[in-house]
Protein backbone atom coordinates (compact mmCIF):
# COMPACT_ATOMS: atom_id res chain seq x y z
CA UNK A 1 0.00 0.00 0.00
CA UNK A 2 2.89 2.33 0.85
CA UNK A 3 4.37 1.76 -2.87
CA UNK A 4 1.06 3.14 -4.22
CA UNK A 5 0.58 6.20 -2.13
CA UNK A 6 3.72 7.10 -3.45
CA UNK A 7 3.10 6.80 -6.93
CA UNK A 8 -0.13 8.25 -6.16
CA UNK A 9 1.50 11.40 -4.73
CA UNK A 10 4.01 11.47 -7.66
CA UNK A 11 1.32 11.38 -10.11
CA UNK A 12 -0.58 14.35 -8.69
CA UNK A 13 2.43 16.22 -7.76
CA UNK A 14 3.23 16.26 -11.16
CA UNK A 15 -0.08 17.31 -12.34
CA UNK A 16 -0.82 19.80 -9.70
CA UNK A 17 3.22 21.59 -10.25
CA UNK A 18 3.16 21.42 -14.21
CA UNK A 19 -0.60 23.11 -14.18
CA UNK A 20 0.61 26.34 -12.88
CA UNK A 21 3.97 26.86 -14.33
CA UNK A 22 6.34 29.31 -12.10
CA UNK A 23 3.90 29.06 -9.10
CA UNK A 24 5.60 28.30 -5.78
CA UNK A 25 4.58 25.43 -3.66
CA UNK A 26 5.02 25.15 -0.27
CA UNK A 27 6.45 21.46 0.88
CA UNK A 28 4.08 22.27 3.66
CA UNK A 29 1.36 22.52 1.95
CA UNK A 30 1.96 19.52 0.09
CA UNK A 31 2.70 17.68 3.26
CA UNK A 32 -0.31 18.83 4.91
CA UNK A 33 -2.44 17.77 1.37
CA UNK A 34 -1.51 14.15 1.54
CA UNK A 35 -0.77 13.62 5.31
CA UNK A 36 2.74 13.32 5.12
CA UNK A 37 6.01 14.29 6.36
CA UNK A 38 7.88 17.52 4.49
CA UNK A 39 11.05 14.74 4.45
CA UNK A 40 8.65 12.00 2.20
CA UNK A 41 7.41 15.43 0.31
CA UNK A 42 11.19 16.53 -0.64
CA UNK A 43 12.06 12.87 -1.90
CA UNK A 44 8.94 12.72 -4.05
CA UNK A 45 9.53 15.77 -5.80
CA UNK A 46 13.41 14.81 -6.43
CA UNK A 47 10.89 11.79 -8.45
CA UNK A 48 8.98 14.19 -9.87
CA UNK A 49 12.20 16.06 -11.60
CA UNK A 50 13.84 13.03 -12.48
CA UNK A 51 10.89 12.27 -14.40
CA UNK A 52 10.44 15.67 -16.24
CA UNK A 53 14.08 15.66 -17.26
CA UNK A 54 14.27 12.33 -18.37
CA UNK A 55 11.37 12.59 -20.58
CA UNK A 56 12.50 16.37 -21.61
CA UNK A 57 9.09 18.14 -20.12
CA UNK A 58 10.62 20.78 -17.85
CA UNK A 59 11.96 20.44 -14.37
CA UNK A 60 11.32 21.53 -11.14
CA UNK A 61 12.97 24.16 -8.94
CA UNK A 62 13.64 24.99 -5.38
CA UNK A 63 13.25 28.89 -3.95
CA UNK A 64 15.29 29.41 -0.54
CA UNK A 65 13.96 31.20 2.33
CA UNK A 66 11.18 32.05 4.32
CA UNK A 67 9.02 32.49 1.13
CA UNK A 68 10.51 29.28 -0.30
CA UNK A 69 9.25 25.84 -2.10
CA UNK A 70 9.23 24.67 -5.15
CA UNK A 71 8.50 25.63 -9.15
CA UNK A 72 7.58 24.42 -12.39
CA UNK A 73 9.73 25.27 -14.62
CA UNK A 74 8.69 24.68 -18.77
CA UNK A 75 12.01 24.79 -20.07
CA UNK A 76 12.49 23.29 -23.30
CA UNK A 77 16.08 21.93 -24.62
CA UNK A 78 17.05 23.19 -27.76
CA UNK A 79 16.95 19.97 -29.78
CA UNK A 80 13.00 20.12 -28.48
CA UNK A 81 13.12 24.33 -30.19
CA UNK A 82 14.76 23.14 -33.40
CA UNK A 83 12.44 19.98 -33.69
CA UNK A 84 9.11 22.43 -32.58
CA UNK A 85 10.63 24.91 -35.01
CA UNK A 86 11.31 23.33 -37.91
CA UNK A 87 7.71 21.22 -37.93
CA UNK A 88 5.97 25.18 -37.54
CA UNK A 89 8.31 26.29 -40.80
CA UNK A 90 7.05 23.43 -42.74
CA UNK A 91 3.49 23.87 -41.92
CA UNK A 92 3.95 27.63 -42.87
CA UNK A 93 5.65 27.26 -46.33
CA UNK A 94 2.89 25.16 -47.85
CA UNK A 95 2.02 27.24 -50.56
CA UNK A 96 -2.20 27.22 -49.90
CA UNK A 97 -1.20 29.60 -47.60
CA UNK A 98 0.13 32.25 -50.51
CA UNK A 99 -2.49 35.15 -50.56
CA UNK A 100 -3.01 37.69 -53.70
CA UNK A 101 -0.58 40.31 -53.41
CA UNK A 102 2.09 37.89 -51.92
CA UNK A 103 0.95 37.35 -48.37
CA UNK A 104 1.43 34.61 -46.42
CA UNK A 105 -2.07 33.30 -44.20
CA UNK A 106 -0.85 31.81 -40.98
CA UNK A 107 -4.91 33.04 -38.70
CA UNK A 108 -4.26 29.42 -37.91
CA UNK A 109 -1.26 28.32 -36.72
CA UNK A 110 -1.25 31.69 -34.65
CA UNK A 111 -4.77 30.69 -33.30
CA UNK A 112 -4.28 27.25 -32.63
CA UNK A 113 -4.18 26.68 -29.04
CA UNK A 114 -1.63 23.65 -28.89
CA UNK A 115 0.73 24.64 -31.42
CA UNK A 116 0.96 28.47 -30.43
CA UNK A 117 1.27 27.13 -26.45
CA UNK A 118 4.19 25.48 -27.84
CA UNK A 119 5.48 28.51 -29.15
CA UNK A 120 4.64 30.51 -25.90
CA UNK A 121 6.42 27.88 -24.47
CA UNK A 122 9.95 28.59 -26.39
CA UNK A 123 9.58 32.11 -25.57
CA UNK A 124 8.95 31.39 -22.12
CA UNK A 125 12.28 29.04 -22.08
CA UNK A 126 14.26 31.98 -23.80
CA UNK A 127 13.31 34.76 -21.25
CA UNK A 128 13.03 32.55 -17.94
CA UNK A 129 15.77 34.22 -16.47
CA UNK A 130 14.82 38.11 -17.25
CA UNK A 131 12.89 38.61 -13.96
CA UNK A 132 9.78 39.65 -15.89
CA UNK A 133 6.95 40.93 -14.36
CA UNK A 134 3.84 41.25 -17.43
CA UNK A 135 3.95 40.46 -21.06
CA UNK A 136 2.71 43.10 -23.08
CA UNK A 137 0.81 42.52 -26.77
CA UNK A 138 -0.11 44.97 -28.85
CA UNK A 139 -3.94 43.73 -30.24
CA UNK A 140 -5.07 41.69 -31.90
CA UNK A 141 -2.87 38.44 -33.42
CA UNK A 142 -0.56 38.52 -30.84
CA UNK A 143 -2.59 37.92 -28.40
CA UNK A 144 -3.00 34.06 -28.49
CA UNK A 145 1.10 33.49 -28.38
CA UNK A 146 1.71 36.33 -25.70
CA UNK A 147 -1.68 34.31 -23.25
CA UNK A 148 0.45 31.17 -23.75
CA UNK A 149 3.92 32.87 -23.04
CA UNK A 150 2.45 34.71 -20.03
CA UNK A 151 0.70 31.68 -18.12
CA UNK A 152 4.11 29.70 -18.57
CA UNK A 153 6.01 32.54 -16.84
CA UNK A 154 3.23 32.99 -14.42
CA UNK A 155 3.04 36.84 -14.84
CA UNK A 156 -0.17 38.89 -16.04
CA UNK A 157 -0.31 39.32 -19.96
CA UNK A 158 -1.07 43.38 -20.66
CA UNK A 159 -2.83 44.14 -24.24
CA UNK A 160 -2.14 47.20 -25.77
CA UNK A 161 -4.73 48.67 -27.89
CA UNK A 162 -5.74 50.95 -30.35
CA UNK A 163 -8.64 52.63 -29.01
CA UNK A 164 -9.48 53.29 -25.44
CA UNK A 165 -13.16 52.65 -23.78
CA UNK A 166 -14.81 53.80 -20.80
CA UNK A 167 -14.14 50.93 -19.16
CA UNK A 168 -10.37 51.16 -19.12
CA UNK A 169 -10.75 54.33 -16.79
CA UNK A 170 -7.58 56.79 -17.53
CA UNK A 171 -5.68 55.91 -20.26
CA UNK A 172 -1.78 56.95 -21.33
CA UNK A 173 -1.71 57.31 -25.13
CA UNK A 174 0.97 57.35 -27.58
CA UNK A 175 1.35 57.87 -31.30
CA UNK A 176 3.50 55.79 -33.28
CA UNK A 177 4.77 55.07 -37.03
CA UNK A 178 3.46 51.36 -38.09
CA UNK A 179 7.16 50.62 -39.80
CA UNK A 180 5.49 48.59 -42.49
CA UNK A 181 2.87 50.88 -43.56
CA UNK A 182 4.39 53.79 -42.32
CA UNK A 183 0.88 55.11 -41.29
CA UNK A 184 0.52 56.99 -38.03
CA UNK A 185 -1.38 54.89 -35.73
CA UNK A 186 -2.16 55.36 -31.68
CA UNK A 187 -1.78 52.94 -28.58
CA UNK A 188 -3.21 53.47 -25.57
CA UNK A 189 -3.20 51.95 -22.04
CA UNK A 190 -4.83 52.12 -18.99
CA UNK A 191 -2.98 53.88 -16.23
CA UNK A 192 -4.00 51.21 -13.97
CA UNK A 193 -2.58 48.44 -16.19
CA UNK A 194 0.87 48.75 -15.19
CA UNK A 195 2.81 48.67 -11.87
CA UNK A 196 5.60 51.45 -12.03
CA UNK A 197 9.31 49.77 -12.86
CA UNK A 198 8.80 46.57 -14.12
CA UNK A 199 10.07 44.99 -16.66
CA UNK A 200 8.11 43.62 -19.52
CA UNK A 201 8.44 41.49 -22.49
CA UNK A 202 6.53 42.21 -25.36
CA UNK A 203 5.15 39.43 -27.62
CA UNK A 204 4.17 39.83 -31.36
CA UNK A 205 3.41 37.39 -33.90
CA UNK A 206 5.35 39.79 -36.43
CA UNK A 207 7.79 42.35 -36.82
CA UNK A 208 8.65 43.98 -40.22
CA UNK A 209 10.04 47.41 -39.30
CA UNK A 210 9.86 47.21 -35.64
CA UNK A 211 7.28 50.08 -35.60
CA UNK A 212 5.39 48.62 -33.06
CA UNK A 213 8.09 47.21 -31.10
CA UNK A 214 9.68 50.88 -30.98
CA UNK A 215 6.29 52.15 -29.96
CA UNK A 216 5.85 49.85 -26.81
CA UNK A 217 9.37 50.84 -25.65
CA UNK A 218 8.00 54.60 -26.00
CA UNK A 219 5.25 53.51 -24.29
CA UNK A 220 6.79 51.74 -21.30
CA UNK A 221 8.71 54.53 -20.68
CA UNK A 222 5.49 56.45 -19.68
CA UNK A 223 4.69 53.81 -17.18
CA UNK A 224 8.56 54.16 -15.86
CA UNK A 225 8.74 50.54 -17.21
CA UNK A 226 11.57 48.87 -18.90
CA UNK A 227 11.20 46.50 -21.81
CA UNK A 228 13.44 43.60 -20.53
CA UNK A 229 12.43 41.57 -23.90
CA UNK A 230 11.34 41.36 -27.21
CA UNK A 231 9.84 38.33 -29.10
CA UNK A 232 8.26 37.50 -31.96
CA UNK A 233 7.13 34.69 -34.26
CA UNK A 234 8.17 35.65 -37.56
CA UNK A 235 10.01 38.63 -38.62
CA UNK A 236 10.94 39.46 -42.44
CA UNK A 237 14.47 39.78 -43.37
CA UNK A 238 13.86 42.93 -45.27
CA UNK A 239 14.29 45.65 -43.77
CA UNK A 240 17.58 44.24 -41.97
CA UNK A 241 18.02 46.89 -39.86
CA UNK A 242 14.39 47.33 -37.59
CA UNK A 243 13.56 50.03 -35.47
CA UNK A 244 14.78 48.25 -32.54
CA UNK A 245 17.87 46.07 -31.94
CA UNK A 246 17.45 43.54 -29.23
CA UNK A 247 14.75 41.49 -30.14
CA UNK A 248 14.50 37.11 -30.71
CA UNK A 249 12.64 35.87 -33.11
CA UNK A 250 11.93 32.58 -34.04
CA UNK A 251 11.36 32.13 -37.71
CA UNK A 252 12.72 34.49 -40.85
CA UNK A 253 10.69 34.82 -43.83
CA UNK A 254 12.83 35.21 -46.76
CA UNK A 255 10.31 35.94 -49.74
CA UNK A 256 7.30 34.39 -51.22
CA UNK A 257 7.35 33.90 -54.69
CA UNK A 258 3.82 33.69 -55.93
CA UNK A 259 3.81 33.07 -59.02
CA UNK A 260 6.46 29.62 -58.68
CA UNK A 261 4.11 29.43 -55.46
CA UNK A 262 6.75 29.87 -52.97
CA UNK A 263 7.59 30.61 -49.87
CA UNK A 264 11.00 31.09 -47.86
CA UNK A 265 10.17 31.02 -44.12
CA UNK A 266 13.57 29.17 -41.79
CA UNK A 267 13.89 29.05 -38.39
CA UNK A 268 15.62 31.96 -37.35
CA UNK A 269 19.80 31.72 -37.12
CA UNK A 270 20.76 32.09 -33.34
CA UNK A 271 21.67 35.97 -32.93
CA UNK B 1 12.14 -1.50 -9.36
CA UNK B 2 8.93 -2.68 -11.06
CA UNK B 3 7.42 -0.74 -8.47
CA UNK B 4 9.16 2.40 -9.34
CA UNK B 5 8.47 1.79 -13.23
CA UNK B 6 4.93 1.28 -12.36
CA UNK B 7 4.70 5.04 -10.34
CA UNK B 8 6.90 6.87 -13.60
CA UNK B 9 4.60 5.73 -16.21
CA UNK B 10 1.23 6.86 -14.06
CA UNK B 11 3.35 9.78 -13.34
CA UNK B 12 4.33 10.77 -16.90
CA UNK B 13 0.83 9.33 -17.82
CA UNK B 14 -0.63 11.97 -15.75
CA UNK B 15 1.41 14.97 -17.37
CA UNK B 16 1.22 14.05 -21.37
CA UNK B 17 -2.82 12.90 -20.79
CA UNK B 18 -3.91 16.20 -19.17
CA UNK B 19 -0.82 18.79 -20.93
CA UNK B 20 -3.31 18.19 -24.17
CA UNK B 21 -6.74 18.22 -22.89
CA UNK B 22 -9.43 16.37 -25.39
CA UNK B 23 -6.54 14.56 -27.51
CA UNK B 24 -7.19 11.08 -27.96
CA UNK B 25 -3.78 9.32 -27.13
CA UNK B 26 -3.00 5.40 -28.74
CA UNK B 27 -2.42 2.90 -25.92
CA UNK B 28 -0.27 1.68 -28.17
CA UNK B 29 1.43 4.96 -28.92
CA UNK B 30 2.08 4.72 -24.74
CA UNK B 31 2.68 1.12 -24.82
CA UNK B 32 5.44 1.93 -27.56
CA UNK B 33 6.91 4.79 -25.28
CA UNK B 34 7.09 2.58 -21.76
CA UNK B 35 8.19 -0.72 -23.51
CA UNK B 36 5.10 -2.09 -21.74
CA UNK B 37 2.45 -4.62 -22.82
CA UNK B 38 -0.81 -2.43 -23.62
CA UNK B 39 -2.60 -4.20 -20.80
CA UNK B 40 -0.39 -2.96 -18.49
CA UNK B 41 -1.10 0.62 -19.85
CA UNK B 42 -4.43 0.38 -19.59
CA UNK B 43 -3.89 -0.60 -15.93
CA UNK B 44 -2.02 2.56 -15.34
CA UNK B 45 -4.50 4.76 -16.88
CA UNK B 46 -7.17 3.52 -14.71
CA UNK B 47 -5.17 4.65 -11.57
CA UNK B 48 -4.71 7.66 -13.42
CA UNK B 49 -8.33 8.33 -13.90
CA UNK B 50 -9.42 7.32 -10.10
CA UNK B 51 -6.32 9.92 -8.76
CA UNK B 52 -8.12 12.41 -11.24
CA UNK B 53 -11.18 11.80 -9.39
CA UNK B 54 -10.02 11.77 -5.94
CA UNK B 55 -8.73 15.17 -6.08
CA UNK B 56 -11.40 16.87 -8.58
CA UNK B 57 -8.95 17.59 -11.46
CA UNK B 58 -10.96 15.79 -14.19
CA UNK B 59 -11.16 12.30 -15.83
CA UNK B 60 -9.94 10.06 -18.24
CA UNK B 61 -12.67 8.80 -21.00
CA UNK B 62 -12.20 6.23 -23.37
CA UNK B 63 -13.17 6.29 -27.09
CA UNK B 64 -13.92 3.10 -28.67
CA UNK B 65 -13.44 1.63 -32.17
CA UNK B 66 -10.50 1.97 -35.10
CA UNK B 67 -9.83 5.29 -34.27
CA UNK B 68 -10.07 4.64 -30.07
CA UNK B 69 -7.95 6.02 -27.06
CA UNK B 70 -8.10 7.52 -24.25
CA UNK B 71 -7.97 11.45 -23.44
CA UNK B 72 -8.07 13.57 -20.57
CA UNK B 73 -11.24 15.68 -19.96
CA UNK B 74 -10.75 18.74 -17.66
CA UNK B 75 -14.31 18.40 -16.29
CA UNK B 76 -14.93 20.62 -13.20
CA UNK B 77 -17.51 19.37 -10.48
CA UNK B 78 -20.43 21.76 -9.50
CA UNK B 79 -18.76 22.41 -6.10
CA UNK B 80 -15.24 23.25 -7.64
CA UNK B 81 -17.54 25.51 -10.24
CA UNK B 82 -19.48 27.31 -7.38
CA UNK B 83 -16.20 28.15 -5.57
CA UNK B 84 -14.51 29.54 -8.17
CA UNK B 85 -17.33 31.80 -8.88
CA UNK B 86 -17.55 32.81 -5.44
CA UNK B 87 -13.68 33.66 -5.86
CA UNK B 88 -14.04 35.70 -9.12
CA UNK B 89 -17.20 37.32 -7.70
CA UNK B 90 -15.11 38.44 -4.58
CA UNK B 91 -12.35 39.96 -6.23
CA UNK B 92 -14.93 41.87 -9.07
CA UNK B 93 -16.52 43.64 -6.04
CA UNK B 94 -13.75 45.30 -4.60
CA UNK B 95 -14.75 48.78 -4.35
CA UNK B 96 -11.73 50.47 -5.78
CA UNK B 97 -12.74 48.68 -9.50
CA UNK B 98 -15.50 51.76 -9.82
CA UNK B 99 -14.44 53.94 -12.40
CA UNK B 100 -15.95 57.25 -13.33
CA UNK B 101 -18.87 56.91 -14.86
CA UNK B 102 -20.11 53.89 -12.95
CA UNK B 103 -18.32 51.33 -15.01
CA UNK B 104 -16.34 48.53 -13.75
CA UNK B 105 -12.52 47.86 -13.71
CA UNK B 106 -12.15 43.96 -15.26
CA UNK B 107 -8.96 44.20 -17.17
CA UNK B 108 -7.17 43.01 -14.31
CA UNK B 109 -8.64 39.28 -14.28
CA UNK B 110 -9.78 38.57 -17.83
CA UNK B 111 -6.30 39.33 -18.80
CA UNK B 112 -4.97 37.05 -16.14
CA UNK B 113 -3.39 33.65 -17.18
CA UNK B 114 -4.25 31.72 -14.26
CA UNK B 115 -7.86 33.40 -13.68
CA UNK B 116 -8.89 33.38 -17.18
CA UNK B 117 -7.67 30.08 -17.21
CA UNK B 118 -10.48 28.99 -14.43
CA UNK B 119 -12.92 30.48 -16.25
CA UNK B 120 -12.74 28.73 -19.61
CA UNK B 121 -12.13 25.53 -17.80
CA UNK B 122 -15.94 26.28 -16.75
CA UNK B 123 -17.09 26.77 -19.84
CA UNK B 124 -15.38 23.80 -21.55
CA UNK B 125 -17.17 21.41 -18.60
CA UNK B 126 -20.14 23.14 -19.90
CA UNK B 127 -20.04 22.73 -22.91
CA UNK B 128 -18.10 19.17 -23.28
CA UNK B 129 -20.96 17.65 -24.71
CA UNK B 130 -22.24 19.80 -27.41
CA UNK B 131 -19.52 18.69 -30.04
CA UNK B 132 -18.05 21.96 -30.46
CA UNK B 133 -15.45 22.55 -33.70
CA UNK B 134 -14.65 26.11 -33.11
CA UNK B 135 -14.46 28.32 -30.73
CA UNK B 136 -15.13 32.17 -31.39
CA UNK B 137 -14.45 35.86 -30.41
CA UNK B 138 -15.12 39.09 -31.21
CA UNK B 139 -11.90 40.63 -30.76
CA UNK B 140 -10.77 42.21 -27.99
CA UNK B 141 -11.27 41.73 -24.55
CA UNK B 142 -12.83 37.99 -24.74
CA UNK B 143 -9.79 36.69 -26.69
CA UNK B 144 -7.94 35.14 -23.88
CA UNK B 145 -11.00 34.17 -22.17
CA UNK B 146 -12.09 32.39 -25.18
CA UNK B 147 -8.54 30.99 -25.81
CA UNK B 148 -8.43 28.80 -22.62
CA UNK B 149 -11.50 27.26 -23.48
CA UNK B 150 -10.20 26.53 -27.45
CA UNK B 151 -7.32 25.25 -25.25
CA UNK B 152 -9.60 22.82 -22.94
CA UNK B 153 -11.90 21.75 -25.73
CA UNK B 154 -9.00 20.93 -27.72
CA UNK B 155 -10.38 23.28 -31.26
CA UNK B 156 -9.37 25.99 -32.70
CA UNK B 157 -9.92 29.83 -32.00
CA UNK B 158 -11.44 31.99 -34.03
CA UNK B 159 -10.92 35.54 -33.49
CA UNK B 160 -13.89 37.62 -35.29
CA UNK B 161 -12.38 41.37 -35.82
CA UNK B 162 -13.59 44.99 -36.93
CA UNK B 163 -11.02 45.46 -39.24
CA UNK B 164 -9.97 42.94 -42.45
CA UNK B 165 -5.96 42.93 -43.03
CA UNK B 166 -4.17 42.09 -46.31
CA UNK B 167 -2.84 38.87 -44.46
CA UNK B 168 -6.49 37.34 -44.03
CA UNK B 169 -7.17 37.28 -47.86
CA UNK B 170 -10.53 37.22 -48.71
CA UNK B 171 -13.22 37.72 -46.05
CA UNK B 172 -16.83 37.65 -44.97
CA UNK B 173 -17.99 41.13 -43.78
CA UNK B 174 -21.03 41.71 -42.03
CA UNK B 175 -22.67 45.05 -40.23
CA UNK B 176 -24.50 44.74 -36.70
CA UNK B 177 -25.81 46.84 -34.02
CA UNK B 178 -24.05 46.75 -30.55
CA UNK B 179 -26.92 46.08 -28.31
CA UNK B 180 -25.42 48.30 -25.35
CA UNK B 181 -24.03 51.36 -27.85
CA UNK B 182 -26.23 51.76 -30.54
CA UNK B 183 -23.78 51.62 -32.81
CA UNK B 184 -23.49 49.87 -35.97
CA UNK B 185 -20.27 47.93 -36.05
CA UNK B 186 -18.55 45.81 -38.75
CA UNK B 187 -17.38 42.30 -38.03
CA UNK B 188 -15.32 40.53 -40.22
CA UNK B 189 -14.51 37.02 -40.89
CA UNK B 190 -11.35 35.62 -43.59
CA UNK B 191 -13.41 32.81 -45.78
CA UNK B 192 -10.60 30.48 -44.80
CA UNK B 193 -11.38 30.32 -41.38
CA UNK B 194 -14.05 28.40 -40.71
CA UNK B 195 -14.90 25.07 -42.58
CA UNK B 196 -18.79 24.85 -43.54
CA UNK B 197 -21.02 22.72 -41.04
CA UNK B 198 -18.77 23.38 -37.89
CA UNK B 199 -20.56 24.30 -34.61
CA UNK B 200 -19.39 26.85 -32.83
CA UNK B 201 -18.95 28.19 -29.51
CA UNK B 202 -18.94 31.80 -29.20
CA UNK B 203 -17.16 32.67 -25.78
CA UNK B 204 -16.83 36.74 -24.72
CA UNK B 205 -15.96 38.96 -21.63
CA UNK B 206 -18.92 40.45 -21.33
CA UNK B 207 -22.33 40.99 -22.55
CA UNK B 208 -25.22 43.80 -22.22
CA UNK B 209 -27.77 44.11 -25.14
CA UNK B 210 -26.64 40.82 -26.97
CA UNK B 211 -25.69 42.87 -30.19
CA UNK B 212 -22.11 41.11 -30.69
CA UNK B 213 -23.76 37.49 -30.32
CA UNK B 214 -26.61 38.40 -32.51
CA UNK B 215 -24.12 39.43 -34.99
CA UNK B 216 -21.96 36.20 -34.60
CA UNK B 217 -25.11 34.14 -35.31
CA UNK B 218 -25.74 35.60 -38.32
CA UNK B 219 -22.16 35.70 -39.37
CA UNK B 220 -21.67 31.91 -38.77
CA UNK B 221 -24.84 31.56 -40.88
CA UNK B 222 -23.01 33.49 -44.01
CA UNK B 223 -20.51 30.19 -43.52
CA UNK B 224 -23.43 28.05 -42.94
CA UNK B 225 -22.40 26.85 -39.74
CA UNK B 226 -24.34 27.02 -36.57
CA UNK B 227 -23.68 28.98 -32.99
CA UNK B 228 -23.99 25.57 -30.93
CA UNK B 229 -23.61 27.49 -27.34
CA UNK B 230 -22.56 31.24 -26.26
CA UNK B 231 -21.09 31.65 -23.02
CA UNK B 232 -20.01 34.85 -21.25
CA UNK B 233 -18.21 35.80 -18.38
CA UNK B 234 -20.73 38.89 -17.27
CA UNK B 235 -24.09 40.04 -18.42
CA UNK B 236 -25.58 42.53 -16.84
CA UNK B 237 -29.22 42.23 -15.13
CA UNK B 238 -30.68 44.70 -17.26
CA UNK B 239 -32.01 44.30 -20.08
CA UNK B 240 -33.73 41.54 -19.26
CA UNK B 241 -34.47 40.51 -22.67
CA UNK B 242 -31.22 39.68 -24.56
CA UNK B 243 -31.13 39.56 -28.32
CA UNK B 244 -29.66 36.19 -28.04
CA UNK B 245 -32.25 33.52 -26.03
CA UNK B 246 -29.83 30.61 -25.19
CA UNK B 247 -26.97 31.49 -23.28
CA UNK B 248 -24.60 30.82 -20.30
CA UNK B 249 -23.32 33.35 -18.15
CA UNK B 250 -20.76 32.73 -14.99
CA UNK B 251 -21.58 36.22 -13.54
CA UNK B 252 -24.14 38.34 -13.33
CA UNK B 253 -23.84 42.17 -12.58
CA UNK B 254 -27.02 44.48 -10.90
CA UNK B 255 -25.52 47.48 -10.41
CA UNK B 256 -22.50 49.67 -9.61
CA UNK B 257 -23.61 52.27 -6.89
CA UNK B 258 -20.47 54.83 -7.66
CA UNK B 259 -21.39 56.97 -4.82
CA UNK B 260 -21.61 54.61 -2.10
CA UNK B 261 -19.22 52.10 -3.34
CA UNK B 262 -21.02 49.44 -3.94
CA UNK B 263 -20.97 46.42 -6.56
CA UNK B 264 -23.52 43.63 -7.13
CA UNK B 265 -22.28 41.25 -9.05
CA UNK B 266 -23.03 37.43 -7.97
CA UNK B 267 -22.77 33.95 -9.85
CA UNK B 268 -25.41 33.63 -12.12
CA UNK B 269 -29.04 31.54 -11.24
CA UNK B 270 -29.05 28.59 -13.20
CA UNK B 271 -30.58 28.37 -16.31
Amino acid sequence: MEKLQRSERIAVLMKLLSDTPGKVFTLGAFAEMFGSAKSTISEDIDVVQELLEKYGLGTIESIAGASGGVKYVPKLSEQQIFELLNETAGELTRKERILPGGYLYMLDIIYDPQKISAMGRIFATRFSSKNIDYVLTMETKGIPLAFATARYLNVPLIIVRHNNEATDGASVNINYVSGSSSKIQTMVLPMKALKRNSRLLFIDDFMKGGGTAKGIVELARQFECEVAGIGVLVETSEPVKKLVDDYYSLLTLNFVNQEEGIIDLKPSKKR
